[in-house]
């Protein structure tokens, strides 16, 4: 007989968010936090994304990033489609509690465009700043 | 006699946001998109704020990092009360204009609480992911 569903690990059976953590959460009018994908190794910053309770609690609970998407309202486990896997590493809640730092082990290209982050070739004109001025 | 005021460099005596610029930018419900920031040399990502298009057009024409708070209602040039100034090194907007990455030679620390980072010591607790799972 094959086995086709993901054996969960015991983590992923908690059916909601850790209440500390919940009660950590400042969330925006749709409830999301903003989360920031960072290369575990080389740091660049891959790309950002949102996540609601749930999504945090996979993303925590299974060593898979998901996201909520806010344009297709639906649970969204990075890869699942394009094999772009993001392995978590460590998942970090930032000081005032709107934003995470996930950093990830990112298979391939973090962007949907192909690009490995989703900010490369993209820079705008800025004037550089130094401290002497 | 002294003077005072602070002499805007060319760039900074536009008013507007680059029309360029403005046309690619995707704003919240609020009219802000998400500014992520990392130090330049290291690669830490320091913090994120928020920016409207007049935050990111002195952002962009003054070498100073500039958000919009949104507890303040204000704009809020980083560094002016806490001396922990952000210097622009290079701004780049995300493939689909909703995030800017913004790169920057951070003095002293990036947040409020006083550490570097806001994501320092605040790890939350995940499991990790790996390809052989």
């Amino acid at each position: 007989m094959s086995r086709v569903s993901p054996t969960p690990s015991p983590l992923s059976e908690e059916p909601f968010l850790d209440e500390g953590v919940a009660a950590r959460l400042k969330r925006d009018a749709s409830g999301l936090v903003c989360a920031v994908v960072q290369q575990h190794d080389t740091a660049e910053v891959l790309m950002v994304g949102w996540m609601d309770d749930e999504a945090l609690r996979r993303t925590l609970t299974s060593g898979r990033v998901t996201f909520w998407s806010r344009s297709r309202r639906e649970y969204w486990r990075k890869g699942d489609t394009s094999g772009h896997v993001q392995y978590v590493r460590t998942v970090a809640l930032d000081c005032d509690g709107d934003t995470l730092l996930v950093r990830v082990d990112q298979v391939g290209a973090a962007c949907h465009t192909g690009a490995r982050t989703c900010f490369d070739d993209h820079d705008l004109a800025a004037a550089q700043g130094h401290p002497d001025e």
